[in-house]
């Protein structure tokens, strides 16, 4: 155990803690009237922006993303401000062109984001390339992942592997991100014991609580020699989010783990997001029991509640238990992909539908055949052959970085659009999210133009991509 | 680390669990249809009867606790049962005459009791005697229990003293009852520790989960070589409840901490109790935010739920911070007893006093006099020498074991409610409970007279008297 050990706490609460409770529906006016105190606590960095955020911002609350990560950026003076960034995804579900990469990265820290989270999902780095170099560029903090999940070629080798690669990328730190909250205890004092003999960068870890052993990872993580952790406003920790950090910093108080956070200020937060909570309706966060059942088949609980309501459209909710027997096996047949977003949809898709059709692969999903060409990334272990062929015939998958086939595409849409835009940033939310992104740059202009700086009033209702949206 | 270790799993679902979350109000006919499931589970106990099921099976259920322990006993053939005994104070709120303390023993020893879990809320051992000895001559189980609380008398070398008394009268194994959820992870690991060195007798950790460290406390206690854990059901664990068995389980997997339970048996179990749940009415155990408060002034959560409501009747809810400040001067006025009922009753409403009427021990409430005339046991310091005159000015408070003071009931009762028994036990309910025992034999004896089996309607109105009873 290391004696006298500074630990970082990252804060999670305006990003992921909102998005894996709240449906990511916390509003800028909420965050704002708090975030002078939080900025006192002595964060290690305050995580605002990124992930969900983006989209949900202009697909639901009618607010510019832009204009919160300014605002907050304004408010947030002393703690650096992070954002999770889907590499080569950006803050959407599929790969972009590099110049959208590169040029979001950019724009992202000129308007306030000092650290970037970067993963991908299948853990390849050529994906995170771009974003890295992109960051680089900027001269801001590179903060690269490995997404943490269960299976035969997820080896502490693997990881080691991984993350050596990331360091030499130019990784300032890495980030295990253990989304499913799958992480045990002993197993991460493992797993950073081994990376940190491999690594000199500093070792961050991103847990969800969900069945309740992220606190103790955590703990023994830390042990192992992990440096900062992430939690949540204990409002907005537990269940699918994050742990609390007033648990964190009673457990290492008057200990050999320096945190010493200040109570009175961590209550205060806390006290201010519990009426915003109240005010908007939002439940606190509770582990399910199906989160509990994770333990037994390393289902995440949020793909859990996507299965069960894509079942109950069908009618078919009483073959869960043969969908969820189903899951591992598909995830074998594709090479272990961790099971998060979009992989986590894949898998499941093609599950469902082995189940219902009562046989296996009769109908195989675009989404599954891209991934089996390759264009996910390289999956982490082999493709069953007899599924490959099934899915694509004897066409060849492809063996370059996906984005290598996309074309730049900033330059061809500025016609588009040109005419609702007020700042650069307004190409990028088009380029990303081009339907969302056009409806809310019109419904803005149109705003300004009838109601001058007036809010409009905002769509709350949840469709189904958005809940999909939630998991990563 | 002990390497290839055992650790035994105590479920408290049908005791602790449903008093900390559901007042309670489980009935009997709620766990006979999920006792056998349990059964096979392969717990090392199940704690099922004792602590607030006793009075509230009579006063809130009708339900005759007796028949309960018998039909429990009945169906549950492999595993130990426990009960929690409140020594002197046996299932009640105050000191009983020793030949009731012995006779409810044998008596419950007889209807199916293996364990009997005994603590004092003072850890003054010598209101524990009685209880001990009544359990050698029963051949059963004896765990002794140290209450753990924060203050500066209680060390280390208060509890190993305490521990190494208790095993010197007979305890065949000891219990840190950590009722508040103060009990930090490495203060556990130093305390189970240091406690190993000195005793022998197997050791078992009992913490509620409250502000979250309790998992965590669990895994540092057994690495410093704690035996047992208490656990419940995830439909009722968490919040002011105990630590899940699913994550205990899953965080010991795959370890050298051997547990293996059998998930798919733990989430039948889960699956019945949420549907029990559900159907009563109940919520799942969640951590409050004044739970969190905790961390910063040890008052636990139970009790500041108390302070709540009494202040609210009396219109002064705007005094409870001054209320939270009030209560750590009156225990060390009173010579830091441990916040368990029924000292934290004591306490607090000595506290309420002081802020309400805005000079301190203005009015001393009968039952701060007695604790200060010793009447509750030694307390753990010194009483402040001009608060004790001021409550009960020149007189000596005593210096015996309180019990020695009480003269034998049961001979004296018997014809005060002969014509309502039916067994030997009953005389028991009525000489703990005078009143809400005779009401409880008088309206059976109506019932069978009237009904024959039939079940009468239940008075299901929550009282204050067993919010307060919630607690310990
Ligand atoms: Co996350
Ligand atoms: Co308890």
């Amino acid at each position: 155990m290391s004696n006298n050990k500074k630990v970082g706490i990252t804060d999670t609460t305006l990003r992921d803690a909102h998005q894996s409770l709240w449906a990511t529906r916390m509003r800028t006016e909420d965050m704002l009237p708090i975030v002078g105190k939080m900025d006192q606590v002595g964060y290690h960095a305050m995580e605002v922006w990124g992930g969900a955020t983006f989209d949900v911002c202009m697909r639901y609350l009618d607010e510019d993303p832009w204009e919160r990560l300014q605002l907050l950026d304004s408010y947030i003076t002393n703690t650096p401000l992070q954002m999770l960034l889907r590499a080569q995804n950006v803050v959407g579900y599929k790969h972009y062109p590099d110049d959208v990469v590169r040029k979001f990265v950019h724009k992202a820290a000129e308007n306030g984001i000092d650290r970037f989270r970067i993963f991908d999902a299948l853990n390849d780095v050529r994906n995170m390339k771009t974003a890295i170099e992109a960051v680089k560029e900027t001269g801001k903090h590179i903060q690269a992942t490995v997404v943490y999940t269960i299976s035969p070629v997820h080896t502490i080798e693997h990881y080691i592997e991984t993350a050596v690669t990331l360091q030499e990328m130019g990784a300032h730190s890495l980030c295990i991100k253990d989304m499913a909250g799958l992480l045990k205890p002993y197993r991460a004092y493992e797993l950073v014991s081994a990376l940190k003999e491999k690594i000199d960068i500093p070792i961050e870890l991103h847990s969800h609580y969900i069945g309740g052993m992220a606190i103790s990872t955590y703990l023994k993580g830390v042990e192992a020699g992990a440096d900062v952790i992430d939690t949540a406003t204990a409002s907005l920790a537990f269940g699918s989010s994050q742990p609390p950090v007033e648990t964190m910093n009673a457990i290492w108080q008057d200990t050999d783990f320096h945190v010493n956070l200040d109570f009175d200020l961590l209550f205060d937060i806390d006290s201010y997001f519990e009426r915003v909570r109240r005010k908007r309706g939002f439940s606190r966060g509770v582990t399910k029991i199906t989160d509990m059942q994770t333990f037994a088949h390393q289902v995440p609980g949020g793909m859990i509640s996507n299965l069960v309501s894509q079942l109950e459209k069908q009618e078919a909710l009483d073959q869960i238990h043969d969908v969820l027997k189903e899951i591992p096996r598909v995830r074998k047949d594709l090479g272990y992909p961790p099971l998060v977003t979009p992989t986590s949809q894949i898998v499941g898709t093609q599950a469902v539908f082995n189940v219902l059709l009562g046989e296996r692969y009769k109908v195989i999903p675009d989404e599954v055949k891209s991934y089996i060409k390759g264009y996910y990334g390289q999956p982490p272990a082999e493709i069953n052959p007899e599924i490959q062929k099934k899915a694509i015939g004897e066409e060849e998958p492809i063996t370059c970085r996906p984005a290598d086939l996309l074309e730049s595409t900033l330059d061809n849409i500025k016609d588009e659009v040109e005419q609702y835009v007020e700042k650069e940033e307004d190409y990028l939310s088009y380029a990303l999210f081009p339907q969302v992104g056009l409806k809310f740059l019109k419904q803005r202009k149109k705003n300004r133009d009838i109601f001058g700086e007036e809010e409009p009033e905002v769509n709350e209702e949840i469709t189904n991509q958005e809940i999909i949206s939630r998991e990563a």
